[in-house]
C-alpha cells in the first residue's frame, strides 16, 4: 500500500514480476515449481513461453546449458480479496497483498505506521512430495538487472537477493538456499559450482522436498526506493521513515509475517461471506489490487502526501478518478482523502472566467476549480497546472475539464464531510466551498435568469475551445461538457451538497440558494427527457440522441451523503428520480446499452465502456433506483469479469473496454468504484 | 568523463538518445532539422524509420496529427576526436565531447575538479536559411519517461527540459523556445495552444530562423544521478560533490561552455595533426567515445573511485580491460590507474593454492591474485569475488582468469611506475610486487627445478577445472592459460617488470631471480617455434597448432616501460625476439591471421577477432618489431574501420568480431590501446 509496486504474476504464458512506478507489469521472468526426480523442472505457466503443447520437452538455457522442462497446466485458483491461491496435487503457491485501513499519520503511532506502510508481498510455496525420491522446490525472478546475495548482505540471517537496493525477496527458511545464474535451467543444471552467479539475472530459492514430504516455503517479496521518489517537489516514500533499507524491509516483513497473513485472512473472510455473486467478488479483488498498486504514500518533510497513480499513464491524483476512488478511500482511510483535496486547494487550485461558446471572445467571471491531475510519472506539474489539459481544444480528449473538477472537489469534499466528523475541515474549506458554488453557478449562465442549473459556459483556460468530461475518449455523448446530463446530473449532486454543507455551517441564505440551484438542474434534466426516444438524450443541445447510462451516476452522491430524500421518487426531486428510471430502464437492452454478452455499454453511440463507471452505475440503479436485474445481473457480471480476465489478460484490471477488450486505462486503479458494492 | 553516461546518437535509420548506466545506445528519438517554407520538417537521418525512399510523407503523429516529414539523407560528417560535425547546406549539427587530463583528485583545485568532472555534452546546430520565408530549427529528445519545464524550474533563466532529474537539455539562446509533446510531428503541427504539453514524452527546442539568416542554437545535455550510485558499497557520483542537481549542472556547461569547446577543439586538433591515416584517427576517435561513455569517476566519501564498465556487460573493472585501457589512462590521468590498483589490493586481491591438472586433488602453494573484475551494474561483488569467475569449469567462459590477472597488477604496477615518480605507490606495494613474483613462480612449478617461467599449474578456484584468458570466447588457441605463449608472453614481461622494479628497490637478489625467471620464459616460448609449422603454435602442449597474433601482444610493456633492451632484436633477449618476429611474419597471411579483407585475424583456428588486440598488436609489430606494412597497412585499417562502421552500425565501437561483424562486447571501452598509435 503506497508504494507504487507491483509483483504481477499470474497469466498463461506470460511474462510478469516486480516492479516500482511502471506503467505495466514488469517484463521479467517468474519460475514457480519444482524439480522432480527425472532432474525435470516442473513450473506453473506464469512466464512467457509456458504455453507448449507438449507436456515435457528440453530447453535450453544460457551458455549451453539445457534441461528439461515440463509446465503445470492444471490447477485449481482462488482469488481472494487478498490473497491470490493456486493449488496443484504437488504444489500450492500463495500470493497474500494484505490490505487494511491505513492509519493517519498525524494521530497513529510509529509502530502503526510502520505496519501499515511496509512495502512488501508474501508469497508462500508449499511442495507435496508423494513420491519416491527427493524433490528440490523453485522460485526465481529473472530481472534485467544483476543480483547481489542477501545472504552476503546481512551476514546469513536471510536467504534471498536483491537488485539495486530496489527490489528482492528473504525467506528465513533453514533449508532454503538462495541462487543466481542466467537463468532457471542453468541454474538447476549448472556446469560449475558456483551457487551465486553475480553475473546473471535470474535469482531464487531452492529447497530440498523428502519423499512423503510437504515443505512449506514463505518469501518475502519487497520493495524499495532510497532516492526521491518525485520531482519538481521533493518527496521521499512514507516507508523510508520507517525503514532504512531494503533488507530491513525485508527483515521485518518476516519478522511480521503472521500479523500480515492475518489481515490478508481477514480481508479473504470479509469478501468471501458477502452476499455477492462470484463475478461480483473477483472484479473486486482484482480492483483492489489495482488500485493498490498504483498509490503512493509520500513525506514531503512535513507531512504525508497522497498519491493515487493513474494506472498505465500514471497521471498523479487525476481528479476525476479521485472522486470514483472515493467511496474505496472512505472505506478504509478517509484521511487520504482528506489528503488531496488540500493539496488540490493548495497548489491544483486556480480561477478562470468562462464564455459564451457563441461569443468566445467575451469572458465572463468564472471562478475556482481544480486541475485534471497534479503531474505525469512522478514529475509534479507547475501549480495551477496539470499535465493533462491544454489549450485551444473544441471538446477533444486533452482539452480542460475545469467544470467536472470542480464539481468533484464539492462531491469528494461532501462525502467526506458526511462520513467523517471533520470539523476542522469544514471550518477551514468553507471560503472554498462557497467560491466552488459561485463558480459553479457562473459556468451555469453569467445572467442568473438564463441559468437552468447545468453547464453552459467555457473555461477560458480551452482559449476559445470546448471542455471535456472524464469521459475524454468517448464521443459528445459522453465526452462534451456543456448541457450534458451526465455532468449535469453532477451539478445537481453538487448543489446538493453545497446545500447540505452550508446548513451545517449554519449559512441559511446560501443553503437556499443552492437548493434553488439544485431545484433548476433536476427540471432542467428531467425535463429533456424525449417521450419519442423514451429516453434523456446525453446532450441537450437538441439534436444528440444518444443514450447514456451515467445520466443516474450522481445519484450515488446524495444517496451515500445520507440525503435519501434526494433520491427518492416522491421527494423533492421525485421527477428528476421518476424520469432517471424510466430513461434507465428504456435503454438498459441491446438497442441501446447493452452488450450482447451483457455487459453494460456506457454509451450507445460508443463502443467504450468503463468498469469503474459500470460498477458505479450498477451500485446507482440496484441500490439508489431499486432496480432488480434478475437473471440479467449475473450475466452481465459473468461479461464484466470475462472482460477483465480475458480482454485485459496481461494488464491486470482495466478501465476502458471495446466490446469486451480492453484498449486504454490499462493496469488501472479506477475500479474501485465496485466497493460500493459490499453496502447493498 | 566519469558519469557512465551516453549520448548515442549518428547512425542511420537508429534509435538513440541519452542514457545513464545503460548497457547500449538509448533506444530513443532523436529530432534534428528544421521545418521549412512548406511546414515540412526536414530532419537529419538519425532515427528509426528514417530510412525511406521518399524524399517527403505524410506521416502520423500521436492523437491524429500529422504533418510532412522530408528525411535528410545527404550531408558530410567529420568525426574528429572531440568533436562529431554534420555538415549539409542548410543545417550543421556538432556533438562535441570533450575530454582532458582529469586532475588528481587528492591535489587539484575545486574549480578544476568540477570543470572536470561537469557530466554535460555540448551540441551545436546552425540553420542557414537561404532562402525566403522563415524556418523554424528543432531539436527534440523522444524517451520512455515524461519531461518537466526548465524555464519552469529556472524561473526562465534556462531554456530546456528534464526527466526525472537525470537527464536533460538546456540553452539560453534568447530567440529559443521549449516544447513538450507527443512527438516532433504533433508538436509541430500542433492542434493545441500549450507548448509544454507535459503528457508528452517528447521535449525539444524550436527557433525562428528568418529568411537570409544564419542562426546558431547551442545546447547542453546534461546527466545526473542524484542516488547512490551503486550497491553494496555506497558511493556517488564524484559530479556530486560539485553540482547539487542537474539544473546545476546545465548552468554550469552552458557558462563555461567556450571552455569546453576550446578544449574538444585541441583534441580535435591533436588528432588530425597526428601522422596517422584516415581510418586510423577515426578508430581511435571512435574507441575514445565508447572508453569515456563507460567510466564512472565515483565518491565513496574519503576517497575518488574510479571504475570504467566492461561496455554492454557492465563489469566493473574488469582487470585484463584495465591492463589494455592502461595506455590510454597513462597517456591522460595516471592517478585513475594507482586508483584500480589499490582497489584491487585492498577489496578484490586473495590467496589461493594451485594444482598440477595430471593430479589435481593435490594442492601446492599458490599466492596472491586477483579478481577478474569487482562487480556488474553497479553491483560491487563482495571481497575478493568477481561477478565472472566461478568455480568448477575447465577452460571454458567464466572460469578464473587468476594468473593473467596476476601478470595484469604487475604490468599495470610497472606502466605506471615507469611514466610516474610515484615513490609512495612502490615503497607501499613493494611487499605485494614480492608476493605477486612469488605467485607468478609458484604457477608455473612448485618444483623450481621443473619450471620453464610459463604457467603450468592452475588455481585451487577453479576446483578441479583450468584457468582461462581474457580470449574468454576463443578457442583453447587463445583460451586456455596453461602453456599459452599469449599468456606466457605476459609471464615473461611480469618478470622483466619485476626484475626493473625490485632494482628500483635495490632488492638485487629478487632482481636477479626475476631476470632467470625472465629468461626461462622467453627461452622456452622461442624454443616452442616449429620449423615445419613456421610459428610457435598458441599451446605449447605438443599438439595444439593454432597461429595467433597475441604472442607478440606482450612486447608492449617493456618497450614502454623504457626496457628496450629487452625487445632488441640482439639484446638479452635477442633469440626470442627474432623468433617472434619470424613467428609474426611467417602468420600474417590469409593461410592464418588475415581475412581476407585486410582485417587482422587474432588466432588461425577462431573465427573471433578483437579489435583492442588487434589494434595493440599493430602497434607491437610496426613500433616494437619494426615492420612496415606497406600499402596492406591501409587496407587492415580501412577493414577494421568499416567492422565498427558496419559491422557495429548500432553498438558504438565494440571488440568481438566474426568475419567483421560484432557479435559481443559491443558499445565497449577496451579499444582505446590505439592511443598507443599515436606515440608511433
Amino acid at each position: 500500500m503506497g508504494a507504487l509496486s507491483s509483483f504481477t504474476c499470474g497469466a498463461r504464458d506470460a511474462k510478469g514480476g516486480m516492479g516500482i512506478a511502471l506503467p505495466g507489469p514488469y517484463q521479467g521472468g517468474i519460475t514457480i515449481g519444482y524439480i522432480d526426480e527425472r532432474n525435470t523442472l516442473r513450473a506453473l505457466p506464469f512466464f512467457e513461453g509456458s504455453d507448449s503443447s507438449e507436456s515435457e520437452r528440453y530447453v535450453q538455457g544460457a551458455e549451453g546449458t539445457s534441461g528439461r522442462l515440463g509446465v503445470i497446466q492444471d490447477y485449481t485458483r482462488e482469488y481472494l480479496w487478498a490473497t491470490d491461491r493456486i493449488q496443484t496435487p504437488e504444489l500450492d503457491f500463495e500470493i497474500a497483498t494484505p490490505f487494511f485501513p491505513l492509519p493517519d499519520p498525524e494521530q497513529a503511532s510509529p509502530e502503526e505506521l510502520a505496519f501499515a506502510c511496509c512495502p512488501a508481498v508474501h508469497l508462500t510455496l508449499r511442495f507435496k512430495n508423494a513420491g519416491q525420491t527427493p524433490w528440490r522446490g523453485v522460485f526465481a525472478l529473472q530481472i534485467d538487472n544483476r543480483w547481489s546475495s542477501l545472504g552476503q548482505q546481512t551476514h546469513g540471517s536471510l536467504i534471498g537477493a536483491t537488485s539495486q537496493n530496489r527490489i528482492g525477496f528473504a525467506t528465513r527458511h533453514p533449508m532454503a538456499r538462495s541462487f543466481i545464474d542466467f537463468d532457471p535451467i542453468s541454474a538447476i543444471n549448472r556446469k560449475h559450482s558456483t551457487p551465486e552467479f553475480l553475473l546473471g539475472p535470474t535469482a531464487g530459492l531452492e529447497i530440498d522436498v523428502p519423499p512423503g514430504e510437504e515443505v512449506e516455503l514463505p518469501i518475502v517479496l519487497g520493495f524499495f526506493e532510497g532516492g526521491d521518489a518525485t520531482y519538481n517537489r521533493q518527496t521521499i516514500y512514507y516507508y523510508r521513515r520507517h525503514f532504512g533499507s531494503l533488507s530491513q524491509v525485508l527483515q521485518y516483513g518476516i519478522e511480521n509475517r503472521e500479523r500480515y497473513l492475518e489481515q490478508a485472512s481477514r480481508r479473504d473472510l470479509e469478501l468471501s461471506q458477502a452476499s455477492l455473486n462470484e463475478e461480483q467478488k473477483f472484479l473486486i479483488a482484482h480492483a483492489t489490487r489495482s488500485y493498490y498498486g498504483s498509490t503512493q504514500w509520500l513525506w514531503d518533510g512535513m507531512k504525508s502526501v497522497w498519491v493515487v497513480n493513474e494506472g498505465e499513464y500514471l497521471m498523479m491524483n487525476t481528479f476525476d478518478l479521485t472522486v470514483d476512488m472515493l467511496f474505496f478511500e472512505m472505506r478504509f482511510n478517509p484521511w487520504t482523502v482528506r489528503n488531496v483535496l488540500e493539496q488540490f486547494v493548495q497548489s491544483y487550485s486556480f480561477y478562470d472566467e468562462v464564455f459564451d461558446p457563441q461569443k468566445p471572445d467575451t469572458l465572463h467571471p468564472g471562478g475556482i476549480s481544480f486541475t485534471h491531475d497534479m503531474g505525469v510519472m512522478n514529475h509534479w506539474s507547475p501549480a495551477t497546472r496539470s499535465s493533462y489539459e491544454v489549450g485551444g481544444l473544441d471538446r477533444a480528449c486533452f482539452s480542460h475539464m475545469t467544470c467536472e473538477q470542480l464539481t468533484n472537489w464539492v462531491l469528494c469534499a461532501g462525502i467526506y464531510l458526511s462520513q467523517t466528523d471533520d470539523q476542522e475541515f469544514l471550518r477551514r474549506y468553507r471560503g472554498v466551498l462557497i467560491e466552488c458554488f459561485r463558480s459553479l453557478q457562473n459556468r451555469d449562465h453569467y445572467d442568473p435568469e438564463k441559468r437552468n442549473g447545468i453547464m453552459s459556459l467555457e473555461s477560458s483556460r480551452t482559449e476559445g475551445g470546448g471542455e471535456i468530461t472524464t469521459y475524454d475518449s468517448l464521443d459528445h455523448s459522453l465526452g462534451q461538457s456543456r448541457e450534458n446530463i451526465y455532468l449535469g446530473g453532477k451539478m445537481w449532486a453538487s448543489y446538493l451538497t453545497l446545500q447540505s454543507l452550508f446548513e451545517r455551517c449554519e449559512l441559511s441564505s446560501l443553503a437556499r440558494e443552492a437548493e434553488a440551484a439544485a431545484q433548476l438542474a433536476s427540471a432542467t434534466l428531467a425535463s429533456g427527457y424525449d417521450e419519442s426516444l423514451g429516453y434523456i438524450p446525453a446532450v441537450l443541445d437538441g439534436k444528440n440522441t444518444s443514450a447514456i447510462i451515467p445520466a443516474i451516476e450522481a445519484l450515488a452522491y446524495p444517496y451515500l451523503m445520507g440525503l435519501e430524500d434526494a433520491v427518492q421518487e416522491n421527494g423533492p426531486y421525485g421527477y428528476y428520480i421518476r424520469t432517471l428510471k424510466k430513461h434507465f430502464s428504456n435503454i438498459l437492452n441491446t438497442d441501446f446499452c447493452l452488450y450482447e454478452d451483457g455487459g453494460w455499454k456506457l454509451s450507445s453511440s460508443a463502443d467504450n465502456s468503463w468498469m469503474s463507471k459500470i460498477n458505479l452505475c450498477q451500485f446507482v440503479a440496484r441500490k439508489v433506483l431499486g432496480f432488480d436485474f434478475g437473471e440479467d445481473q449475473l450475466k452481465a457480471d459473468r461479461a464484466h469479469a470475462r472482460w477483465e480476465r480475458e480482454g485485459s489478460r496481461l494488464s491486470a484490471c482495466s478501465d476502458q473496454f471495446r466490446s469486451g477488450v480492453a484498449h486504454g486505462s490499462l493496469y488501472y486503479p479506477r475500479i474501485v468504484t465496485n466497493i460500493l458494492w459490499l453496502g447493498e
